[in-house]
């Protein structure tokens, strides 16, 4: 048993948030008197296509408040740049004065540069990067639909470039919603499958801001949270699903790792896992879920005493040393993907090992991760970790 | 050696944070550039008057920019609503676009109310309670320098009543700054004493957030953060005020303190130290240090699991319950109470121990923080903890 030292990261730090935030189970029907109080006239909503149910509701009772709305429903993973185009010519004449994004983090994505580009979505190519982005023109409500990508509290948008296949990033203060509603009622329909893979990217939204070169005390207490809540819940949430407390507790572990995404962000399980998508279709948070172990047993000798205490957040026991304790925190985690069935998801995809060089190749290339890392990813490392990651392949 | 249960409460919470937070040494010097983005154009600045020198500085800065700036100077400590009255007369015409606050926390409480009611300020009492204020015309910049209060990151501005000497709070999301700007070099020549003052009220008001009836699985995080911070830094502060890092470090975690007084405010040690300003002048965080243990040790009962938990993140060791795994945290708390010669300041003040039974009578009317308190405190337990508190008296 020995004592952790703590360390206080307190660099200069820039930080934009959510100003507002509602949350709570079917505060969904509060939305209404939001819009009225802001005097929203005209309202887009984007929303994915599996929640026409839920979102016909609340776009009937904005109706009733005497608002005009337009829906355009999107699939609800992977957005292509031409999707967003696609949305944004449904939507027409004239561009609305708030946009609501409801779904999962693809879509809340594609809401958010709706609600800043929609005006002109031919140059969304012009904006790719940090900080070119200069406004925001329609308010900005994010719904989350599930407890995943933490879209709603993170100033990025990604969508895929059909031209070159790669995730590419739109980063700006003005992709912040003016308000985030969490209703995590709207979480209880996720099925288990993606309950369990969304709930691993927060949990690595997390843990990679934590365990991250630019860690940030500012950061540090909203990541620890977000493990604690997730860790604590996940496995509840995914096998049974209509547990609306462990639902509570994803949804706001979630809504903490995105704020962790913008002062400090991801680092090389989310570079590593972009490649897997592109080339075996693999869902991001899986992919995430699957790399997670082997990425944090390479980077633990970097940060033995912040690995221990991400360790300690997701309720384990102090061992004898902070490698021990660490150590013990992998083990859980792989416990939890066994636990919410994560390896029986992965057979439904077919994974060439052959083509993990190329994988590492592309994966290295995604320095604006990679530089967060604790320890550095060579060719070398990275193809280890891919090997390490798929026994089987 | 037990193992520690988690709580996750997850209740429906609404909550308003600073949208922007611009943190680090040095950082003041961005003021100017922020202030063009915005196109402020004629701006009031409401700063401490010991300040004078530092301020002077950044006016200059503004000037520099093109844009008007006036100033007044106010009392760094406990504004009564009629000082507010004569801030905004001496402001005069016409209403300020920006306010900017640069101070204490009652210097930033000031500040708040300029840029809400700064047009109609002999309305004030009007406003007093929650939710009352409906609006902001002036943009609103606090820049805290002070490590203690918290009051950029809260919704709350208290003002002494002169009229009945009460306390008493305007609290309002139209209150919260529109940007925070914290530059730790500007604590730097805050004196010990003060130091130690104000960095007890913002350690009370994370463990008073987390050990609190209504605690909240999103403020949790910011709480034992904020306390990781301030118990790991408070002494340094205090007896080395020209180290750096332990200011940056106070200077943040007192800023998480704030973040936890909107959603869900303070308990028991507020309300019993409030008097105590008013029958002895005692300056309000001193008096929150010394009420501190007495009121914790009460409380534990009540959430012995929640009080193990701020002790490890003061930096304790998991003992073999969590009664004594909180008593340790207790001790270590009386333990910095010594290191920052809090005792050694009380020397100053005559606390008269046969107005306790009055000091109680009016503690116990101040129930929208008693009913925060995990432990219900009748007329003799106020006593207790205040005999308790000052046993020389």
């Amino acid at each position: 048993m020995t004592h952790l030292k703590n360390s206080f990261p307190t660099e200069p730090v820039q930080a934009q948030f959510p100003p507002a935030l509602i949350f709570g189970t079917g505060k969904r029907a509060t939305l209404p008197e939001t819009l009225k109080n802001w005097g929203s006239a005209n309202v887009a909503v984007v929303a994915a296509d599996v929640l026409k149910e839920s979102v016909g509701e609340m776009t009937r009772a904005i109706r009733s408040a005497g608002i005009e709305v337009r829906i355009v429903y999107c699939q609800p993973a992977e957005p292509r740049m031409k999707d967003f185009v696609h949305v944004c010519e449904e939507l027409g004449e004239p561009f609305p004065d708030t946009v609501i994004g409801i779904g999962g983090g693809s879509v809340l994505d594609v809401a958010k540069l709706v609600a800043a580009l929609g005006d002109r979505p031919g140059q969304l190519r012009a904006y790719v990067g940090k900080g070119l982005l200069e406004s925001r023109k329609a308010r900005l409500v994010c719904i989350p639909t599930t407890s995943g990508a933490g879209s709603e509290g993170s100033p990025n948008a990604i969508m895929v470039d059909e031209e070159d296949h790669a995730k590419k990033a739109v980063i700006s203060p003005h992709l912040i919603p003016d308000m985030v509603l969490i209703d995590p009622e709207l979480t209880v329909s996720v099925p288990p499958h993606v309950t369990a893979a969304t709930g691993f990217d927060a949990l690595c939204h997390c843990i990679e801001a934590y365990a991250n070169k630019y860690a940030h005390a500012l950061v540090d207490g909203f990541a620890l949270q977000g493990i604690s809540l997730i860790a604590g819940n996940i496995a509840k949430a995914t096998n049974e699903g209509t547990d609306i407390g462990a639902r509570r507790a994803m949804a706001l572990g979630s809504y903490l790792g995105g704020l962790c995404l913008g002062p400090v962000n991801t680092a090389a399980v989310h570079a590593l896992s972009y490649p897997l998508g592109s080339a075996f279709g693999l869902p991001h948070g899986l992919a995430n879920a699957i790399l997670m172990p082997a990425v944090f047993r390479y980077n633990l000798p970097a940060m033995p005493e912040r690995y221990a205490r991400i360790a300690l957040a997701m309720g384990v026991g102090e061992a004898e040393s902070p490698e021990a304790t660490a150590e013990a925190g992998i083990r859980l985690l792989e416990d939890l993907i066994d636990q919410c069935s994560l390896r029986e998801g992965l057979k439904r995809f077919t994974i060439d090992s052959s083509q993990f060089p190329e994988l590492a190749r592309q994966a290295l290339q995604i320095t604006r991760l990679l530089n967060n890392n604790p320890r550095e990813v060579d060719l070398a490392a990275a193809q280890s970790i891919y090997r390490q990651s798929f026994p089987d392949s």
